[in-house]
């Protein structure tokens, strides 16, 4: 029954301190992971300040782990001691619900978030059921492995469950953590790839990691000019911009997309969307499945995120770094 | 050259009155249709009123056309004279812009409506581009056809584009004239279906069209406990309701479509979106594809709306009637 030393806030919006805890049995269908490297994910401080008012303290944030199996549970035969294996938003699914039985685990109402009501990644040791976890493919650099798990998926998601056509001409509105990573698996996919972004900066950054142009998302002209565009726009941002402004670059058919948690209610034109079949849509991060398709792709195209790295004791110094809007793209906190 | 003898109004809100106009020469794709009957929409009054500012005048409605091929041009092969025809919200396409090639006409931004800058249906004949009008199925009733052409295919629409399972559980929302062709349509379809409406009368009305279930859309206590029953939903209204209370009904994957022209933004809460994997979505009438598939499904079917008749020369009579909301559940005028 090992000790585990993680780092956890006591209350919302406190600091990160060290906190002990024990890990108790291990149940048959379970493994321990020995913590490697662990992303950091806006959900991490959303969950941290208690945004979404599910947080209970202490909270060990942490849900885009990599490190290697420690133990498995007598069950499980999916992994074994020493595999390298990742870990993202969920660390347990009901595995006989609708969803979860039709491969849908990421829409599982009985799934148990990683931080949510449980003890994340942000430690040397985390619990997860072995069905959670994926075994992280040779050929890709495991450090950076860590924010393609919950980040990374939640943009290749819709690519794949929405079956977006190579031939696409796709938006990709917010260019952080979420949206680098849209605008490599897009590129890869095979799309035309526009990246929206107030940011001068990172409209060059955008074009060297995938981009073919870029239009400044605070420019409603500009945003006019590209009407009837696109067949997919991904919207990594968390705050309402004019979305009908937005509805008019689609093409007919196409889909504005919602990745990125806006907690006030969206508003949309209906008329554009009904003469031109449009819709809205919005999805969580990936099933397990998806998850290992992304990886299996990820190292065929060489993707991988853009992070930068701290070690894990330097935690609350990367929180701050992240809460500034500094990041670029992701972090990434390494085991001491 | 025949001398068409209409009814049109001649300002925003105007009385109809005979209104003859000349039809000049016709152009090698284009058929003349003899009026048999012609259905009216709630689209007729919009247009009437001018609510989407696009009206010109003197302005002949009708856009579900019921007749028989009187005239056709040189080059037309598809219909010949006597043939039972029907023509509904579009009078021609362009033809070959992207949206015409990939067989989605009723996408096409060249289009020309029926009532949009050409002169519709009240009327003893009417000119149409031989591509926009359907041929009618032997065994389906020509005179009870004409509501199909618009309402019918509005609602059939998404039920074949967006690939509706008969494993779907359908709510109907708004039980009118395109909510009730929505009924017969879904379950027909081989769909669970429930209507939502706030009149008593209609629904007893709604279980003899195909409604296996009912809940009163004004009863927001009777919604939330509907939480997570539909694949689709299907609104046939034009206003707005507490959307967000309705995305709840959704099963994971759920589409919440709009087919009822709402002129105020709609206001949607995203986190449910998000965690449900749902989307949003509207469409216009179909393709003439499309409209083929729906008549002959509904002859299969023997599916035809629930209609009133009227002679067109009465037709005020039956607009008053509309617009007093009495409507059971669509009119058709016939020729006098």
């Amino acid at each position: 029954m090992p000790t585990v030393h993680a780092y956890a806030a006591t209350e919302a919006k406190g600091e990160l301190e060290p906190f002990e805890y024990e890990l108790g049995d291990l149940e048959p269908d379970q493994v321990d992971i020995k913590v490697e490297s662990c992303g950091i994910c806006h959900s991490d401080v959303s969950m941290l300040d208690n945004d979404w008012g599910i947080s209970a303290y202490p909270l060990v944030p942490g849900h885009e782990v990599t490190g290697t199996i420690d133990a498995v549970g007598e069950s499980v035969t999916y992994v074994s001691p020493g595999d390298r294996v990742g870990l993202g938003w969920h660390s347990q699914y009901c595995m006989t619900c609708d969803q979860c039985m039709q491969g849908h685990h990421n829409r599982c109402a009985n799934a148990v978030g990683t931080i949510v009501g449980h003890h994340g990644g942000f430690a040397d040791r985390v619990r997860a059921q072995a069905a959670a976890v994926t075994k992280i493919p040779d050929g890709l650099d495991a450090a950076e492995v860590g924010p393609m798990l919950c980040g990374g998926v939640t943009v290749f998601n819709p690519m794949l469950t929405k079956r977006l056509s190579p031939t696409a001409r796709v938006g990709v509105i917010g260019i952080g953590g979420l949206g680098h990573m849209a605008l490599m698996f897009a590129n890869a996919w095979g799309c035309h790839v526009t990246a929206f972004t107030s940011s001068g900066p990172k409209m060059d950054e955008a074009k060297k990691l995938g981009a073919h142009e870029t239009i400044n998302s605070r420019d409603d002209d500009a945003i006019e000019a590209a009407a009837g565009q696109f067949d997919m726009l991904l919207s990594t941002v968390n705050v309402n911009l004019n979305w009908s402004l937005f509805l008019k670059t689609l093409r007919p058919d196409g889909r504005l997309h919602f990745l990125g948690a806006v907690t006030d209610p969206v508003e949309l034109d209906l008329m554009p969307m009904i003469f031109g079949d449009l819709s809205a849509g919005a999805s969580p991060v990936g099933s397990p499945a998806t998850i290992r398709t992304m990886l299996d792709f990820a190292q065929r195209h060489q993707i991988t995120p853009v992070t930068e790295h701290f070690p894990m004791s330097k935690v609350n110094d990367a929180m701050e770094h992240l809460r500034e809007g500094n990041a670029r793209y992701r972090i990434v906190l390494d085991r001491d």
